[in-house]
């Protein structure tokens, strides 16, 4: 099992797509850049997919169904949003198969035609406006806040397991407001709601911004963003949320009657978080024995393995177990007792290291004997005996996985401090991006031709100007133009 | 509002279309055939989705997600499959777009033409089964229990809201087996579940049974359903659960190692129920005030209108109502208190009831005064004087909640019951069908081609086979040829 895990520090990469496969997160389907999610892959998506959704009802949120389909012309009403996303439409131009005229294989019918094409939503502002338009007649219609669960497709020449794939699963909100600054509230605030969710449950340190002109999302007016730093020194977008200003209404001629009797476009946002963030997730904290899982999103956060042999050592074992497992789950804690006997403990041990299981607890004919278990952190690789006489188990446990809880957000925090650097001048910049990589705090000149032309040399973009960004007279690191502030810079998946 | 709702005995057809949109359940989207799911439809799916989660869940399944894209080749695999699913079927054909060469539109680019073109999932056997052969190598690896939350499409041509969608979103199990038994048994449990849930939260009676030959699922070997009568007299298929065989491991080659050494092809179910439950939630219990929910799929089971003049009757009223939320939320019922004061308590009592709130409080001074509220059930149009001081109120409240799910269920009990005819003679089946629908229990000799003709001259079709089927020797209604028991005849949605 885990013992062939490739190294990171050998290959990053391969360790992190060898991980995915042998963790039974993911895998790439028959379908050209579409994966499959795995039972256990999909278990840790369940538990962000309730988090989140809990998050977005408390702020006011509804959940809605809209349809897969685009119709092509829809697409094209808002100019930037086709723009940005023309190169990369799955297209459906028939609804029939039939029988060839040999009998010998299923083709299209040729006669099946759509009159118009429909694109599979790579997001789905335009068919949410064209909506919007009969839902919002007057100011007592607003604010509209509507999110959806759905899958999107996007089609990428190179994907990567969660990072980046064809089709991949994501919540989509759909706001409309009757001020500008209702709506900008409203972009910032779901910044917000991204930035505690990925610090406290996924423990993933995040930096909040606002992305440059270049890096925009395609229709809007602002995109804010929370962006995170991997392992090896690569940046990851985790999530964003647009101010789209009035573009969409007016796209889709969206007006409300005003209190005070008027007639204006609404205001919109849009933000969204995709399977992307498992990606995330995984290569912030995991190791090379495998996965490390922050307890919060672990489908099992114990898992107790018996050392026995013969079934009445079993037996005695799993009495024992039993009366565990019933204190852990009372306290709402989730474990599970691997009594198979098809599988040596060893195997087992390195099993749970692979799949990150946070607390392993083995129990042997001593344990029994003593009143004692042996406790495994999966985040320190640490063991210790623990006598049962001299605790209660379950609060125990719970702290201990608080423990781990901040033990891997903190050393996240720590990695991002270390690797976030202020940089002065070009070569100290070029030097620092390809020696370690990691954030690079510089002063830049603020038009998008620098942006272009210093991507184009170093591979490094604008990944945010930080919210806390501070006032500071500096020099442009490339162009030496003068700069108000430091922006951060980063490779990035 | 619901003052213009039509009759249900006047347009049924006009009634149901005209509530699914007025309780803002659900609106035609600008695609062809396919939906919008409003918000309020959409908190009642989830409602759904949960608790049928939950049950998937306590009999052992997990989720997991597969691509949204079907190679064509695939779904040709297993014959009778494609045969059931050519006619429609949405095909992906490119995947990309340009501008046409004057500028002026976008079109869809000739040069990004797929070498495979990619059917958009009807239901998702052949990609599961192409990826269980490399899940499944031996008998450690079965049972495979797994489900899928995703949208489907068919390409129909007369779509109705909830019913029949281009688009829909439902469940989809698939589950392999070492042998035919245990197969089996999962194919009748998953009908049992299904039962379970339409009974138990639906509030929906259905009968269970088998389909015959000519309404089999596209590549089972047996259909296990659930049936239910709608109030029109119609029968809706509601769920179904399929007994595949060896058919989709023969396609897919998926073969396992046995445990005396042998390889032996995997046997298959897959199950599934979709948002068409909204539409028999919707035709079974709702009358012409409006929606008739369930208490225990209702988003709001209670909802408290205020009847003042001027803000301090307002006030006092407020805080009692805050008083009942707190007591009402802390046993589990969830309520909502509408203290609008854009709209009269006359139409907000109209609102709630097209909207189906089991129960609604109504309280005004004189109410204040006396210790008093008005209770109204939406089920039975009744309203009675509940003296607060004579009982505790959330007992109550749970108590008659309850009762409502109780009489909805039996209401429609009785409705079926009294529709379900037992008939003898030709004459008699035709007579009733046209007179009043309903289930009609009748011999059938056992061969499709009386059921075509049958289906031909009346438009009803075989429902199901009961699973409580009686020996019984009779004469097939139409053929006069002998049959060993009855089945259930009716037209269908």
């Amino acid at each position: 099992m885990s013992k062939g895990l490739p190294k990171r520090s050998e290959d990053y990469s391969l360790w992190y797509n060898e991980l995915v496969k042998r963790a039974d997160l993911a895998e790439n389907s028959p379908v050209r850049g579409c994966m499959v999610i795995k039972p256990y892959g999909y278990s840790i998506w369940e538990k962000m997919q309730a988090e989140l959704d809990r998050m977005f009802k408390e702020t006011g949120h509804q959940n809605a169904y809209f349809p897969l389909f685009i119709p092509k012309s829809y697409l094209s009403k808002e100019a930037s949003h086709v723009e940005g996303f023309a190169k990369e439409c799955a297209v459906v131009t028939h609804y029939r198969l039939k029988n060839s005229e040999d009998g010998k294989e299923v083709i299209v019918d040729p006669d099946a035609k759509l009159e118009e094409e429909l694109i599979v939503r790579p997001t789905s502002e335009t068919v949410i406006w064209s909506t919007y338009k009969n839902w919002i007649q007057s100011y007592r219609d607003l604010p509209l806040l509507v999110n959806q669960w759905a899958n999107v497709v996007r089609w990428e020449m190179r994907t990567r397991l969660f990072l980046r794939t064809t089709e991949f699963l994501w919540q989509e909100g759909h706001t409309a407001h009757a001020t500008r600054n209702e709506a900008m509230d409203e972009a910032v605030q779901m910044m917000n709601v991204y930035a505690q969710f990925a610090e406290d449950f996924m423990a993933l340190p995040v930096v909040k911004g606002v992305k440059s002109e270049n890096e925009r999302f395609a229709g809007a007016e602002d995109t804010f963003c929370i962006e995170a730093l991997m392992q090896d020194g690569k940046a990851l977008q985790a999530g964003t949320s647009h101010f789209l200003g009035q573009n969409f209404a007016k796209a889709f001629d969206v007006k409300f009657a005003t209190k005070e009797g008027g007639l204006e476009y609404v205001w919109g946002t849009s933000w969204g978080v995709s399977t992307r963030l498992m990606g995330a997730l995984i290569m912030a904290h995991s190791d090379d024995n495998g996965l490390v899982l922050p307890p919060k999103l672990a489908p099992n956060q114990v898992v107790i393995v018996p050392i026995y042999r013969g079934e009445e050592e079993l037996d005695k074992i799993s009495a024992k177990a039993k009366e565990i497992m019933a204190k852990l789950r009372a306290k709402g804690i989730s474990v599970h007792f691997d009594n198979r006997d098809t599988h040596k403990p060893g195997w087992k041990f390195a099993e749970y290291e692979l799949k990150g299981v946070p607390l392993r607890i083995a129990m042997g004919p001593r344990d029994l004997e003593n009143n004692t278990i042996e406790l495994a952190r999966r985040d320190t690789l640490t063991k210790e005996t623990v006598d049962l006489s001299a605790i209660v188990l379950e609060d125990y446990i719970a702290s201990k996985l608080d423990e781990i809880q901040k033990t891997i957000y903190n050393k996240a925090l720590s990695f991002r401090k270390e690797m976030t650097r202020e940089v002065n001048t070009w070569e100290e910049f070029q030097e620092m991006l390809d020696k370690e990589g990691g954030f690079l705090s510089a002063h830049w000149d603020g038009t998008g031709e620098t942006e272009e032309k210093i991507k184009e040399l170093t591979k490094a973009t604008i990944r945010c100007i930080p919210i806390d960004q501070k006032e500071e007279d500096g020099k442009c690191i490339y162009s030496g133009k003068p700069s108000k502030g430091r922006v951060l810079f980063a490779k990035a998946y």
